[in-house]
């Protein structure tokens, strides 16, 4: 039977149509009619009726940024639809009777289909951090998507590595995403171009673009072996591993996933992480320590999450299936 | 159907028989032989051969500090046992046959108790802090225990706070341990003796008991408002209190829970950690906000978690029942 899977981002509405397996049979896309709470209802509910048309479907799954609430039911704050305390949920039922319908956290979606489809597969405890322009986070624990009491559990950007450290968003200082960020990554290499030395490349290349490092250069430089640009990432790397060592602490995963734009770097970020890591564990060597991956479902891994998690909540195979039953969890 | 819950403790070990709900009908105690596993298994054995004589007994559950595997069978570390990969449970079971018997740690025994029986009845989402000497966690999410992918998951006490800060006895520095255990009191403590000023009763106690500030000073001070006693646990739940606000990112509980010595301090140790929490919550307005409760199960409590766990893994009632039938787990 199949679930449908939608991801509202900032820029664009993704929709699929979602197998057991996790394979994506069609998938649709629309614009983000962004800050018009009602032409949102309208784009999901007409992607769901077209994905689901002549299909047998048993539920749909919608995620968005922002904080839902533990019964996947109302959006307490969205910042890409400017909603406060709506009740999602409803207002897509309303107009399509018959389906089970859930609200997830876009993170917590795109963390839930690499647990099951991809990098976390085989095991019953999973962090994920997805290294974007911010950092985000998704949890799995027992074999089951870590909501936390109120919906707002796996925020792992807002884990504070530096007291009084630099302002984030969030209205606190020090969080690891101004640390472990795309955004932070071109401070580090903004930084290293300023010094000289191994930086020169970075400097030329921010000189040869109006004077602004942006993703695409720091990336190719790092490709390249550019050693400021490596020497950049390493920085980010070193403060990632040691938020890691902190939520090992806490949460103790089988192993830790890196995705988004930043973790395509693959070992030139998980090497330093890795590394870092094992420096500031507690009581390292006490205890087996957890493998670094990078994640496998780089594309549609919202719409995939969401779906599957739809899916469970309508009565699927329990939530904490593994997609390998040899290693299912308990 | 009973079960029997044993815990090892540094200078003894207890055993209780514990009934489904959560009560103790009989308890015993013994010196604990440290550092002699041989004799602790001989100990253990004869508890619980004494305390289920006659009795009908589902299973028997040994709580002891360190960490253990997650399938609750193996000690990776005891400190108190000097132990290190020993099949603790194997031991038993041999000498205890057609009892179904299970190892946890002492601390997330002591939070089950918490949360099935004590501060934490009636969740989904709770995390304990217990501050004695130094700061224990328990973490319970979805209505199960989180043990973690290794069994190490709830070392609170080494989520770090401050980047190289004061050494932790875990290898690393400025753990929270430092900042907001019993011992991280006594320094708060004898520096605002030093400092003169509100200072001059913890100086004054201290000079009467040959320059040392000990738990029971401070705690006697803490109790008659003094001021230096009161700023000196002020500092103390403003740094649980940053704490709090990183782990409500990543678990986002309903409920914190303060068990331990120092919390007996009741709402004079609370009141400023709430109010350090609020300021540092990253998000704050935009999501609901956990409740700070004092543990209610002050003694026994890890004999108590201990039975019950053992109880639910020889297949009693599901993990997550909660004690309060209304409000239970999913």
């Amino acid at each position: 039977v199949h679930a449908i899977g939608i991801d509202i981002g900032g820029t664009k509405v993704a929709g699929a149509l979602v197998t057991e397996a996790g394979d994506i049979l069609r998938l649709e896309r629309r614009p983000t009619p962004a800050g018009d709470p009602a032409a949102i209802v309208d784009v999901v509910v007409e992607l769901v009726r077209e994905l689901g048309d002549g299909e047998q479907v048993v539920a749909a799954g919608v995620a968005a940024a922002g904080f839902i609430d533990a019964a996947q039911s109302t959006v307490y704050y969205a910042p890409n639809i400017n909603w406060r305390s709506e009740p999602f949920r409803d207002r897509l039922s309303d107009r399509l009777p018959g389906l089970d319908i859930t609200i997830d956290n876009d993170a917590n979606a795109a963390g839930w289909a690499e647990y099951r489809f991809g990098a976390g597969r085989g095991t019953t405890d999973m962090t994920m951090l997805t290294i974007g322009t911010g950092v985000g986070g998704a949890i799995v624990t027992n074999g089951r998507l870590l909501r936390g009491g109120f919906g707002a559990a796996g925020e792992i950007g807002h884990l504070r590595v530096v007291p009084g450290g630099h302002p984030c968003g969030c209205g606190q200082k020090g969080c690891i995403e101004q640390y472990g960020s795309g955004r932070a990554l071109m401070r580090f290499a903004g930084e290293i171009a300023d010094a000289g030395g191994i930086g020169q490349s970075l400097a030329r290349a921010r000189a040869a673009n109006d004077g602004v490092l942006d993703g695409a250069i720091v990336a190719r430089l790092i490709e390249d072996d550019d050693p400021g640009a490596r020497a950049a990432l390493r920085e980010l790397g070193d403060w990632l591993g040691q938020a890691c060592a902190s939520i090992a602490a806490v949460l103790d995963p089988q192993v830790f996933v890196f995705g988004g734009g930043v973790a395509s770097a693959g070992d030139r970020l998980l090497d330093p992480v890795r590394e870092s890591f094992l420096a500031h564990l507690p009581a390292r060597g006490f205890h087996p320590e957890p493998g670094f991956l990078a994640a496998q479902l780089v594309n549609d891994a919202g719409v995939v999450g969401a779906a599957d998690l739809a899916r469970i909540h309508a009565g699927g195979p329990a939530e904490s299936a593994s997609a390998d039953p040899v290693t299912a969890a308990e």
